[in-house]
């Protein structure tokens, strides 16, 4: 077996490379890799590098964080998984001895070494690699290796309605109807919440996000999103908004849709500063950054197993292992059409 | 107009007599009664007289307190309904001034006026009544006055399941699969929840938890509901356990079928003592005692409204109002075969 | 007994006219007022006018919202109050019937009737008022009438850190040493938390501070506030920051001050628009407006009964009812050295 | 160097033998040990054996988890201690990697080995023993040894009243006033409760509750706690009941005395089978086992060392290592007069 990898050599350009085998640890599993989903984070790697750079100049930049595979040999204290085991993987492995690991919060440890990024920027495009035992599941017998690339993204999407409380009741916006915008769409109707509007400015995306249990959407380009969706609420703003757009606009918009007692969830990348006029929230809003997930894979692939959580729906595009600076340069290009792109690696 | 009612005259006797024509307050609706769901409370007035005796002997003793009607008239101060609006209510009146109303707890306030019990004993098996406004609701234009009748026992459910915290992933267990336990089941798959076993001891009801979104269903005649539900569970136990029988053998499985770091929810009526060994549950199990509903009704009506919660699959028996005294002799004689039985009062 | 009150005729223009005696209610307590305490919002509305101007022109602006007295009569209904009690109210009254209300949060209720602003502007300076039974409070023997006009503002700084989550172990900085920060300050050592740091720009308040139980405080004029706290806090940030400075430079520095995963708490009124870099505070941090108070009166009077909660040490000027005019205009002119205002109405 | 153990040769006898001195693992340090506090489970396990008994039967059974000591060396890869530090641990070390561990609640791991039982039974009770550098913190420099060997009885008060949500304004009853007792009532001083009542039948004891900040104190042989703890709390039963005494009597006790809404914190070892009568407690009690602490050694040691938690004014007795059949003989024949006992192994 020999192994290569996809590396961002400048911004913009991936190049396969030759790499080592991995060999894991006792507590490990090498996993030989079969799908991984491109996430908006690795699309904007391609574009302009790593977010945090590397110290040394030399370190491989390594993209992709969303995957699956099947085991291929694992380490000697391993007890759950064994050659030929159909596998996903969290992609941060949090240190496990900080206050906020034994607090139950290791999404925000600030030693956790999470793929693509610093310390190591190890990605996922590759065929092989080494992840540790505890991060590891097993992927149903009915789940594809697509959806397993996918419960990655599926539990940001959770993650961030479970932190917001949804529950049958709740109003809810979701501003958004991107990828992340929809898994947390199929969050809250999974969590009870009957009445939610997505906003976005692309009508196939909005179609997505009906076909998938929004009570409205709203096209941000024909409508005013914050005065109809207060009049969708019958005038008192949503109980709780998702910003997942990542714009300071959609920011803003989330501010101005809250019901007093409220809930803002920035669940996106905001660039940049958003002026905020706290006497407009001043009832008791709670505003909250969500980042990334904590404790829920099993929760989340126990819901795609079960069909009540649909992530192949998402896929807009596949492309092979090859064609993965294609794959990158159509997700910057084609960037209103694509939901979901997935690189197959192998079988 | 005229109106009437039906009467405890004592227990196991029902009569249905003359009564005045009530008079809405300034913050009244006065209701046509269209149907009334018939309680277990009820049952067990009916059969025992009421739990809690009145202290003037002539006090005379509704029955009754799930129902749906028309508004006929209203007070002074009310804005929110009109004659002919169909609506339901809440059957519990709080005094809004304690500290358990101010914080958001009004089911347990002490001062409480519920339907058929003290300190006023009026019950919903009449032709009209008065409510106050703040606790009628009105029923959307396609549910029926059946299913509103049964947004009270569905609350319950609601109630209990929202207490519970149920979410994707948890691994419930409902024992009991009564009206409540079924309606438990209902609000827990609602939340999310995939993994439900229901356990009972008869097949039908059984039946009706699988159509309903049970996972698996145990008899406890022929299986040890105990030893089936961990083995399902994984050997671990339940992360939540409902009692919704109300026994001491079934309080008893609750505590044995729990997990570390699980809940127990005491839904059904226990009568006397239960025993229960600490050290069984000592790894930081909580118990708690669920009592009525509080700040639910909207979404259980929203819930129902939406077609995913459905009400209607339990009436297995409807009845006249002139049929009053058959009605609860069945739901006695018949007590295994009846999961709802409802009472028609007007159309 | 004749009646006046404090009216303010125009900004900056406050004057004692004749009024009518007011008439209890069945359900309400007329209260011979002894003291009132200047808030930030009275001196606010002085300067500039009422926040929300009324509809009616003819309308008479009062003032004052935290007061004491005697109880003179009662309403028919009223049963834990008697003529000679002593007595401190909660100025809001809500509506009792919304959601807010039902659902345990009375103090965001859309239809709240609070003291000095609209619907009805009455203020409590004036000789006699009514108040209703619910929102009254009797005064501890040994609690004196100043202390019962001031329960109102230590309620502000209770609910503040209650609904932080203040405890034992936390790192709390409290952005400014006015009556507010300090009262939240006192309520944080009150629920223990040891190390707390607090930041002002005037000596005399920090000295006040480090009285009461700060751990450390700064001044901004002579230290970088965000700096010197991430120092004294072992370069990881606050767990919870409290605004209550009210200004746009304050709100920035809580942003920048706050640890990942913590809370910052908007208690100020932050005027204007606060520019917030969401990526700064992408760890999970939460942000939430505070608004008022609910259901802490009882722990509040309690606190400053047993002596662990000091509100005396808060008054540096005390101004006489005829002086009326003279107290707000110092309230003004030297506030960098008052804490805290109270006006006596009567012995 | 060379190192002894006590050692439990048979149920009533203690031997101190000579052992292997152990070497430190790369994130482990090696403490000689001063001073250890003897716990009731000790004092069990000296009269009855081990709780849980060895697979083998040749395991040596230590005994003693309470402890301080100063760091003689450090494996490879610890940062935080050098020699000569002065320290205490945590001695129960969870896996790190299963769902409770992961979600925070590294106390109910099934998989924790914890001092003086299984899987290892290493006690405290030697001259050197190793730990992990993750569970092990710095003593502070005014706090001694004795007080360091203490922190882990108090983090068992601390966490029962974190986990019971303890606050300004509750009604709290302890039953029991023996360590952990005492423990607890000074964790909800500390939280900022008023109104804390402590009921044994020793006056020793209960007259040490009076001066740690007890509102009042039951004398259970003179006076039937229930009534007289809701004589005291006004009619209503307590807000929050711990169960500290560890008896049958006590468990039955903490359900009649708690209030409608309230919370039964069982914190003690109940023997056998409690009866419980649910209908009694069926206004949304919450009954909860509380199983030793997490995530908050921090705390208590920061509480200790402010001097707003003593845990010095327990100790009644010290002893030295070679008494240590002694110090156990003795636990047992004063148990009313001991309230805390300590060994002193080394300076």
């Amino acid at each position: 077996m020999k192994n290569t990898e996809a590396i961002l050599v400048t911004p913009g350009v991936m190049r396969i490379e030759e790499c080592p085998m991995p060999v894991p640890a006792e507590d490990e599993v090498l996993i030989k890799v079969a799908y991984v989903g491109i996430c908006g984070s690795d699309v904007h790697g391609f574009e302009c590098g790593p977010f945090i750079p590397p110290k040394d100049p030399s370190q491989k930049i390594g993209l992709g964080h969303e995957f699956s595979g099947t085991v291929v040999s694992v380490g000697a204290k391993v007890t759950r998984f064994k050659e030929g085991d159909r596998v996903l993987c969290e992609p941060g492995i949090p240190c496990g001895k900080c206050e906020y690991c034994l607090g139950g919060h290791y999404n925000i440890c600030p030693q956790v070494d999470f793929m693509a990024t610093q310390p190591n920027y190890k990605g996922a495009l590759t065929n092989y690699l080494t992840h540790p035992e505890s991060f590891t599941y097993h992927l149903p017998a009915h789940m594809d290796m697509v959806e397993g690339a996918l419960v990655e993204p599926a539990a940001v999407g959770m993650h961030a309605a479970e932190l917001a409380g949804v529950k049958p009741g709740k109003n809810v916006l979701i501003l958004g109807a991107g990828c992340i915008g929809l898994m947390t769409l199929q969050a809250c109707v999974l969590m009870g919440a009957e009445r939610i509007v997505v906003a976005d400015v692309i009508d196939r995306r909005l179609e997505k996000a009906l076909q998938l249990g929004a009570w409205h959407v709203i096209n941000g380009r024909k409508e005013d999103t914050v005065d109809r969706s207060r009049a969708l609420f019958g005038g008192d703003g949503a109980d709780i908004v998702f910003e997942t757009a990542g714009s300071r606009v959609t920011a803003m918009q989330s501010f101005a849709s809250v019901r007093r007692g409220g809930e803002v969830m920035i669940v996106g990348t905001i660039p940049g500063e958003t002026p905020v006029d706290f006497l407009k929230i001043n009832r008791e809003v709670k505003v909250q950054t969500v980042f990334r997930y904590a404790n829920n894979f099993p929760m989340t692939i126990q819901a795609i197993s079960s069909g009540r959580f649909d992530v192949l729906t998402m896929v807009t595009d596949e492309y092979t292992y090859e064609n993965v600076q294609k794959a990158f340069e159509e997700s910057l290009s084609r960037k209103a059409e694509i939901i979901k792109g997935v690189i197959k690696i192998s079988d």
